[in-house]
């Protein structure tokens, strides 16, 4: 029978109707206008409701797959710095709320489990998936299962620590790969250098704009030949190259999936990538490894969740 | 019923008959005079019939840990540098030999297994294990379940590059964390201190003979205040206690058990990986994680072999 897929972002609730393989039978989507865990759950409840009506099936289960920590099968938003939630029990109201029984999973877990299950990952039992956005995140699936750790944490390649005692990070912490790799950081890190005025094809790119600044602007600005713009390009994509060919060595998947916004949309990022699993990796690991670049996009994470669900 | 483990190594074949709650009931060794597979499965079978003997009761099944690449469940030791061997068919030669079903696992995965179920890991679902001796090893448990990767290599944490186009490993690729804080490099740069003639405390602690040197020679070098053997024996001990606190940030294990004769004889050493799994693990992987130091010693392979058997 389908199953209901919930991706649960800052600003709106998804809702999809999904068959047995994968495939989207219809989808809606609600803004969330009010972040109190009662309204959230109603906009979710209505984009449930119509993407159900739309698809005009009976759905067996629910998935819902949210940015936060979620310890192991608790039901539990224990942190989710989008909302601003601490403790929510957000499974068990959603259950209450749509008759259904309700999985709740981390929202990169989710759309790993829907690469594995019908997009890059077909077919193999290991995946290692590298989801490089406005954050670093990752998800391991081993033995044809989500590893998702002791407190439901795991994956957080962003906080590896790539120079101990580093630039300060998001999380608070000293260090960490996402303070230098992260997307949120490289805007940050470009916006300086526009500030500093050093980089005149900076200035160029975005007529003196700071708000238009994106990854692929630095990408743009060091192809140029910007030598700050290098700098920071250069580092970003070498530390995250290593980190990841260095996972690729420790956990032997039979693919690396690569996804998120930064990755799909700055080739030149992805090339550090590629070019660090290729050489760094080590040989024994890198035998009969496939990479290969998400396929599912934004829809990844709805599809997951309700093949969770 | 009680299970055959097999622990075989590069001079040595050891076998035990262990009993399902990993209680070791009898034991028995045999040195490998020759090295061709004929031969050391007849001294494997020796060691078993002398074990059974021992403990006079049947056996269900065998498991075998040997140092080695293993592909999945092929019972095809691919590649053992110990023994010189490539694609040979342990598991079935075993099987035939013994008749009894034979499971061939890594030696690595053996002892992490024996750790988990008897020992440091009891109790917990999720844990990694990190085994540094002559080289560095490590082995994941999630979900309850051996971690070995698509091609049955995972866990090599140190061919993990730490300085990308750095010192040569013994396996031929440059920069690994073995090649800087695994006991055969420690050695190997802790001789070349002795021969450089520049300490004057190694001088001393060896009587000048580089035969002598170990890991904790070099340990407590460093301790007398040693300016090369402090440098090496820091980035050895700070670069292995980044790499272990990085995949404590990834896996989000309920215990890190630490083990091998390296982090067990060199309590210096060890101290490095504490400190910094305590100051480098993400805030959220960190809550309630346990860290502990291997307990079954020499014998968790041997036992883990019997319980995979």
């Amino acid at each position: 029978m389908p199953t209901l897929g919930i991706d649960l972002g800052g600003t709106n609730a998804r809702a999809a109707v999904v068959d047995e393989r994968g495939q989207i039978l219809a989808a809606a989507k609600m803004a969330l206008t009010e972040r109190s865990p009662a309204a959230v759950v109603e906009s979710i409840a209505q984009a449930a409701a119509e993407a159900v009506a739309l698809a005009g099936v009976k759905v067996a289960g629910c998935g819902v797959g949210a940015a936060g920590q979620i310890p192991g099968d608790s039901g539990v938003l224990a942190v989710a710095p989008n909302l601003g939630w601490r403790n929510v029990p957000l499974g068990g109201l959603l259950r209450e709320r749509l008759g259904l029984p309700v999985r709740l999973v981390n929202d990169l877990a989710a759309a790993a489990w829907g690469e594995f299950n019908a997009g890059a990952g077909r077919g193999a039992q290991d995946v290692y998936v590298s989801f490089v956005g406005s954050g670093v995140g990752s998800c391991i699936i081993a033995n044809g299962q989500l590893v998702r750790g002791a407190g439901g944490v795991a994956g957080e390649l962003g906080h590896t620590k790539v120079i101990p005692g580093g630039r300060r990070c998001g999380c608070g912490e000293l260090g960490c790969l996402e303070a230098y790799s992260g997307g949120h950081n490289l805007i940050a890190l470009t916006q300086e250098l526009l500030a500093s005025g050093r980089s005149s094809v900076l200035n160029e790119l975005t007529a003196g704009v700071a708000e238009r600044i994106t990854p692929l602007t630095l990408e743009r600005a060091a192809e140029a030949g910007d030598p700050g713009a290098v700098e920071i390009h250069a580092r970003a994509g070498k530390m995250l190259g290593t980190a990841i060919a260095n996972m690729v060595t420790v956990l032997n998947p039979a693919r690396l999936i690569l996804g998120g916004g930064v990755l799909m949309n700055c080739p030149g990022l992805r090339r550090y990538v590629v070019e660090a699993v290729q050489s760094q990796t080590s040989n024994t690991a890198r035998e009969g490894l496939l990479i290969a670049e998400a396929e599912l996009g934004d829809d990844s994470g709805l599809i997951g969740a309700a093949l969770l669900g």
